[in-house]
């Protein structure tokens, strides 16, 4: 990378981050996102070259899990330490859904002196984006009243809706595979369930990536078995921004029909939108019987298609026998991580090293929303550090 | 807050804190006290106006907490962190009680290259304060017999008889809300026992205020209902505070006529002395259904007291009819966090900004502490801070 | 200390540790453990001096814990933060071994911004190490494929062969207990087996112990009630180290012969080699039953070994009545952490002090093996951290 034309680039995007939450990609301008791809770039390029990005002498950023996390708990420790943050775990118990003064207070109580607050919360159907936009709220309220210096930002680490960091990682990782976001413009992306034995994935993942990708006229095709829906609001939005973008976006009943042709599959399984409605209002009503008996019968239906797992015969199918495959990791690997899953040994095995630079993006990105929030003129202070040119590691 | 004015305020403090543990206000002078709140100001002011006061370029706070705790574990996080300081924990059974040779050696296994731990130890009646100090001679021994480069610090972060990071928050509160210490003289402060559905509340808060507030000539009223005493020995010690200060101490077994004129209520919930002691006995004989016998008969007793809570019918008693209402939160909110409590929804929304303020000081006040401890001339080094104006942003 | 003297000192050694996992010091040469020795020796002088040997400006140091700790933990985490970089606690099932593709994958996704991964894994006989060396390979792989900006570190924070960052403690330790590593020569380090009410303490020790000492000319003595026998190639490979450095070794059933003359006793429980044998394929087995009759075999059999306890009788059998003892802690001692233990409650209090200094080296062994893997000339970069005299703590 060349810092001065990528800075030349960054200059010439008009984005509206700063002090601007990130909670949904379809809530943020092209050049909003475009900002973050470039700005998670000249970020990365500069660690590789021990140049160090630390812009905060001090500061906290707090992290709330509701839910387990390797990867993404990783990612958002390494953004927050790259710049200068230390990270502070909210102890949340998974099985309540805190609303109203409870979190209210709290938002306040964990934030006098922290910068950010990344959340996931992706166990309840219209409840994970919900709880951010509350806190967010109650920052707000602190920060006019005086309760807080500064207004920390929100980064979405995965609510029930949307999964920006892992989707806009992903992004980056196509846009440097193939070369540019214009490179993308109709190339045929597959995001297609895939059997898995486990019970309950969320929808955020398959969300992210139908209506992020289809916004930068890729021809986007989900596939999915009878009755595994996504949430149809977010399937609607994406077929409006294929249009707008002169894209296009399909979604067909068959792993084997879909994959033909594609340029990149992302095969991975999720609970149908049906299932996770009654789930959310088992889960409410704490209906451990009924919880029970849902999955049991949600596992019995997936076990129906077995045959949606994305293999070599499959991936010959594809665009000169090599379609990009995807993952969030990790992916359940017939065989491997379970008798039979969403990608066969033999497949995955071919881009397992594709899908670990693909997850190696996510850090970037949380540090790029992190920078572009703090920062009225990000350019401006990525052209400081490297004046600068602060050793990340003695030399 | 004009810095130069704070500087040659503290200047003329004669504070002896330096290598003192913050264990009790009541060990500490008048001094003492008005330099931690002196330095708690200024750090915040410095905050604000992101000037750094990160005095350490490496270093661990550790922490040890018996109970959980969101407020206090954030709280001191942050003062560990503005400071440079990386909080690391140390988990501790919370059943058990450790002394002799497991207290000393852990105390030195662990303070190898800490600056500070901050104790959190609230449980049993009797024995909270009594580790600390263990701890302190272990440390004491430790650094004497150079086993420890230097003497960690130790930060009572609430323990069975005093609350002093809180009471200290409480009082630059309140010194901020009426403008001066000066200013508290003659004021009245209610610190009144409140229903609260829940059972086995330290004392350490109620203790804190009146042994703290006692001090500052503020008239002092102790309410509950008869049998849920103090300590006798912190309600004596408040008693010749306010002979000593020229305020008064009073005590009183009505949450009504308590409130009548104050200028300040803090209305919040606690276990009698008697109650804790019964219970730290059954804890040390580990008697699971004594415990449970005495949990019933203490929350049957406290319902007799449903009508201590504090509602709008009481805060029209109050001077102006609008006392400043104090709470270290959560707060039991009636009809919000539980059906009836300490406090009625619309009485504590009117002063909930307030109750986030007077809980956004208490960072300062750690860090505050944690500066005193560890300059022998603090005025001079939070001069020199001032002269390097380095930003905790870049800007 | 001189410091000058000490880098001229350091000069002279040619270390192979830059890029190199530390995972067993009988894989390293004798000029690597000198050097880690001198380079622990200047960091912890500039500790005590002020001086902050912080050479990075950001990055995480990533630990994992497959068993629980204390002093460990506390010692990574000091070493770490000494240096600038961040812990971040990589959570692990205890009861699970992971391998292949879990293992490959989980390296990469910890490793995209870390610099080091501490690991401590000695539940399982011919696991701990071999999953470290897995990790290794994954983090080969990912570095060689571009997955991650670096190679980051391995540091053995135990296993089942060695304890490497404790036997070098204690080889510090010894080498300034008695004035040089050649005044060691010729001394008699007893490492015996002692009695304690617990079971299945690992062999790490006893065995870092005895393939460490056999390599400065000690004579070393291994002594242990019949059938207590440890992994056998590690006592052979002590024997030849006792050939080649031209000290002794040898194996005895006596604590009470073992211990005349002895300059230096380290008496310390562990599960014989048989035992741990069938307790890693009955916990690979998850064979509950299986295990609780085998640890209540091996209970009674420690029990026929109660006077297996070093005391006062058998110190005054050594050398000037004044061995130096030894522990890694906590030493299970008579009458205050259990009715009967590994060490008299009189004798423990003897070299109380001693043992709290024997661990205060580890942290910075630690350090010492981060700095020499990441720097390829570590006296360079230590004269660098002297010119610039950056203080710890402001002054």
């Amino acid at each position: 990378m060349n810092f001065q034309s990528a800075i030349n680039q960054l200059q010439t995007i008009k984005p509206n981050l700063h002090q601007e939450d990130f909670l949904l990609t379809w809530e943020k301008s092209e050049d909003d996102l475009k900002a973050i791809l470039e700005i998670a770039s000249i970020l990365k390029t500069m660690r590789e070259q021990n140049i160090s990005p630390r812009v905060f002498d001090s500061g906290l950023a707090v992290s709330i899990f509701r839910d387990n996390s390797t990867r993404t708990r990783f990612s958002y420790a390494s953004a927050a330490n790259l710049l200068g943050l230390a990270v502070q775990d909210m102890d949340e118990t998974k099985s309540q859904i805190a609303h109203g003064e409870t979190v209210r207070e709290t938002a306040n109580m964990i934030s006098f002196l922290s910068d950010f607050i990344g959340i996931r919360d992706d166990m309840y159907l219209g409840e994970g984006n919900k709880y951010m936009r509350e806190v967010g709220a109650a920052l707000d309220e602190g920060f006019a009243k005086k309760v807080l210096p500064s207004r920390p930002g929100i980064v979405n680490l995965q609510c029930d809706m949307d999964h920006p960091t892992q989707s806009m990682a992903d992004l980056l990782h196509l846009k440097n595979h193939f070369g540019s976001l214009e490179a993308l413009r109709g190339k045929k992306i597959v995001m297609s369930w895939a059997y898995s034995p486990s019970y309950g994935k969320p929808m955020s993942v398959p969300q992210g990536i139908i209506a992020l990708m289809s916004r930068f006229g890729m021809n986007v095709e989900l596939a999915y078995p009878e009755g595994y829906d996504l949430i149809p609001e977010i399937v609607e939005l994406s077929q409006s921004n294929a249009i707008v973008s002169e894209g296009s976006f399909k979604i067909s009943n068959s792993m084997e029909e879909a994959v033909k042709d594609a340029d990149i599959v992302y095969p991975k399984s999720w609970a149908p939108f049906h299932i996770m409605q009654q789930r959310t209002e088992l889960l409410k009503n704490r209906d451990t019987k009924g919880l029970q008996e849902l999955e049991q019968d949600c596992l019995a239906n997936n076990a129906k298609f077995k045959d949606w797992e994305y293999d070599e015969a499959k991936r010959k199918l594809t665009k000169n026998q090599d379609a990009l495959y995807m993952h969030c990791l990790p992916a359940d690997i017939s065989g491997v991580s379970c008798k039979e899953g969403e990608v066969s040994s033999e497949t995955f095995e071919r881009y397992r090293i594709p899908t670990y630079q693909q997850a190696g993006y996510k850090p970037y990105i949380i540090a790029a929303m992190m920078f572009a929030n703090k920062f009225e003129k990000p350019t401006e202070e990525l052209a400081n550090i490297l004046e600068k040119n602060k050793n990340r590691i003695e030399r």
